[in-house]
């Protein structure tokens, strides 16, 4: 997969304006709303069990995020996801703070488990808390390489026939069998909340357009990333960081984004 | 009316500090208290039910707003509303997403039926879907031209006894008898999440300062239109514009406002 | 108390980067996440009762805040501050809109009862509805000074054997004997929403990393009042200011902590 190629996907949202539809969490809303309109396609954020269904007919892509988690919104997930089954649209879920506490991780789980799920997206501890108790309980010994990450993302992806990907210094992004790379990035994004699930949102819109979802989950980091690297050269701290991210999204051309992506595999 | 005009009722908020009460969605909760504090005005954002009375009670306007809507929120609104009237302060109703799914269009209209909204401010096709069946049924047909949506603003204004204003790259501002309208706006304002709900919350402010609601509320677009202006001289891109925004409520000066609205009618 | 002592326990922050719990409002989640990240510390918000207790037990701060209080949270609220408690990390609590509404000042009054509140942070209006009924009836008139709002400030911190600080143009903190002043700040931060609430989460971070409460307190308060000025010198409007504020949260040297620093006591 080349820069080429994520830009052919980015230029697609540009033009198709997919609708995003976000259950997601009181941190993040603004935030991803904004990156989502900055990439070119249209958010909505709608989480009562009773017009969940209605949002999602209409939506291109559905995005289920578990921040600020309450239980009456794990209902709402999984009646929307159904739906996104149903209409074929993707579903992409982030399990936010999984492993951290019981709900987190019995909900990501719970989620998994209705089989609607395209793909998720979390860092390292998230992703291991998706995966069998066996190889849970090793913890972060479970992890103290890329080719153990690439493992256990390989079997959780072919457990619950998704695209899983892993974020990161570098991202891995697996469907069970191939393996993107994604070299992109920038470390002060980590000091701004939300740039993870921001990621996932962003992958919503990129699995909107293009059904090949591990290319297009790939294409979204690559972009993300890209995002982050440019904005770095002009803000040197967290807030000021964070509002050119934003810029970035809209403003990068899809030359930026074939010269700097960094992309390896497929 | 004159960007004198708008100039006169910004100088009251800025001296007069009007608490805006909102009950409003969690993607905008944090910028539009920002925007109010720019304006001037002091915001304060209340949803239990078992405080907005008293929230309402001691406000100088109530800003009713239905994204990211549950169930629970809408007897606050109620509720609110209800204070609000009998203490003769405006309520704004910003009806977003009505037309998207049952439970925002019904919930909009239960609220219209109360009798106690002064001013509903929402696009095209949210207030569309606040009109009759009939009308609905023609979708976006039935607003093929400027004069039709001015048709439809004005027979929901006459329904409900209230000031409609309908936003776009001209915004409409009835009373069901004479129109104004305000040439004032960006493009880079419909890439920013809220900006709608801003507008809204604005017009709290002026409607709180302000017994003219027609006059107030196109002063509050022209204003919000003009900062767009103004931001969008010195931010090239989504993420720069929408902090610039808030920087050219706080600083614009009457001078500017007078020189830069556009304003038609009464 | 030196600039000196506040840059030592900004450096504790940087390098232990203490998790801090938040149950906070919808308002400013977003914010004082990024603002607890730009200052070296990790935030988590969670409000779930079915999740509180586990994500307190792995935090090194809890930080309640009553701001969109919903009367579920306040379970939350109690049953997380017992467990931080337990567990001998600082529970911070800002009493947002105490005196406002009865919910707010009744929530207030009942997690102090509580006994585990370490530190209370709240304007001069919000910390005086924490009084006694006999203090609170003489309302505004009763801290018609500094020395009055000192007085009452040491009332209630012997009552609840806390730590009690009163943000203005001066902030007052006191352990109900000793007191310290801190006069750093800039008018701006009263044109951004939830500069109060960011400066208790900040609280949370430096009484997580320093066992003296009064003097971190103070030192997160005079951290935050310098961050503003420097911002200040950068910035002229409210919206490039707040972004500014994350910026020099992040930047701001141990040096200039010391020599900008104004704190007076102990």
């Amino acid at each position: 997969m080349t820069g080429k190629d994520v830009a052919k996907i980015l230029e697609k949202i540009r033009s198709q304006k997919p609708l995003v539809h976000n259950i997601t969490n009181f941190v993040v809303m603004n935030y991803t709303a904004n990156a989502l309109l900055a990439c070119g396609a249209s958010p909505v954020m709608a989480h009562a069990y009773n017009e969940v269904q209605e949002m999602t007919a209409i939506a291109n892509a559905l995005v289920i995020n578990i921040g600020t988690l309450e239980n009456d919104w794990i209902h709402s997930m999984i009646l929307a996801a159904g739906i996104a089954n149903k209409k074929g649209i993707p579903v992409i879920l982030d399990p936010v703070g999984a492993g951290a506490t019981t709900l987190r991780t019995e909900a990501a789980l719970k989620i998994l488990r209705t089989g609607t799920v395209s793909v998720t997206r979390g860092n390292a501890s998230e992703i291991l808390a998706l995966a069998d108790a066996n190889t849970q309980t090793k913890g972060v010994d479970a992890l103290h390489s890329v080719n153990d990450a690439i493992d256990i993302a390989k079997m959780i992806a072919n457990t619950y026939s998704l695209v899983v990907a892993i974020t990161g210094p570098t991202d891995i992004i697996t469907n069970g069998k191939e393996i993107i790379k994604v070299h992109n990035g920038h470390k002060l994004m980590s000091y701004v909340t939300g740039t993870g699930c921001t990621a996932t949102a962003l992958t919503g819109a990129f699995c909107a357009v293009d059904n090949d979802y591990m290319k297009a989950t790939a294409g979204a980091l690559a972009y993300f990333g890209v995002a982050g690297e440019l904005a770095a050269k002009k803000a040197l701290a967290p807030g000021s960081f964070m509002i050119r991210l934003l810029d970035e999204l809209y403003s990068m051309t899809s030359l930026e984004l074939e010269q700097y992506a960094k992309i390896e595999g497929q």
